[in-house]
């Protein structure tokens, strides 16, 4: 089965895609959708969108995962993720695509060991469960670890 | 000049099209994009923006309208009504629709001359500002009057 986990975020969301066979898991691809903040946000979340359908029409995943979304200390940043979260959720959507919501500390403990993980520790956990791949950055890495967690942890819907 | 209001919401969105030529301003069509509680928020999010690219694509405005969002008391209702947001304006980026965002008390003073007023008496003074027209609901009334308001205000982009 292929899984696409997501991190979205306004200025650049990462994806990850990794194959699920039993307890086997193998790296398809991974990248990450930058936006130019000098444009509008609605041009932001049309590149946004426009970059997820593409990888969504080359790699065919069964389903998607993403973490669930909280509001945190900065109200600014947080309806800023809310709306990129609803820009990627929504080519998911259109593409019949189910979205497996998981809790951020157990997607950390699915990969880690342990829910308290910091954000480098996730991104090494991937070198080590993927060896040998090209990670293109932070958010394809928190991608990355949601799918494996998905994998792991199984639909919810 | 076509102008779009949007009233962006998880369960109902409300669109309305007005043409503004100077200071007269026309009604052409108005309704609400609804969506099924029952199913997923990626599907919920789709149907909101297919819904609003049949919109677009019928009625071809040169630009679009929202109130401003903030963080209200519900964090909970935020977050759907932002992720909400980010899937309509991703429609309107994906159309080369920009989107023009105004201050709530603004669209209140723009169409009622105060920014205080009740959600009735905006819907009220849309009977007022566009009399004979069959308006679909709430939130077709506040989309109205977002258009309406930016007809006034003009665009800030």
């Amino acid at each position: 089965m292929i899984i696409l986990g997501l991190d979205p975020s306004l200025s650049s969301t990462g994806w990850g895609v990794i194959r699920s066979e039993g307890a086997r898991i193998a790296h398809v691809a991974n990248g990450q959708i930058k936006t130019d903040a000098a444009t509008s946000m609605a041009d932001r979340l049309a590149t946004l969108q426009a970059g997820l359908a593409m990888v969504i029409a080359e790699y065919r995943p069964a389903r998607a995962a993403a973490e669930e979304i909280f509001v945190n200390k900065n109200p600014q940043s947080t309806l800023k993720l809310a709306q990129a979260r609803g820009a990627v959720l929504a080519a998911c959507g259109a593409a019949s695509i189910a979205v497996n919501e998981h809790a951020a500390r157990l997607v950390k403990k699915a990969v880690t060991g342990t829910g308290a993980a910091e954000k480098a520790q996730v991104a090494a956990m991937m070198k080590v469960l993927l060896p040998g791949i090209t990670i293109s950055g932070p958010d394809a890495a928190d991608a990355l670890a949601v799918a494996i967690a998905d994998a792991h942890l199984g639909p919810k819907f």
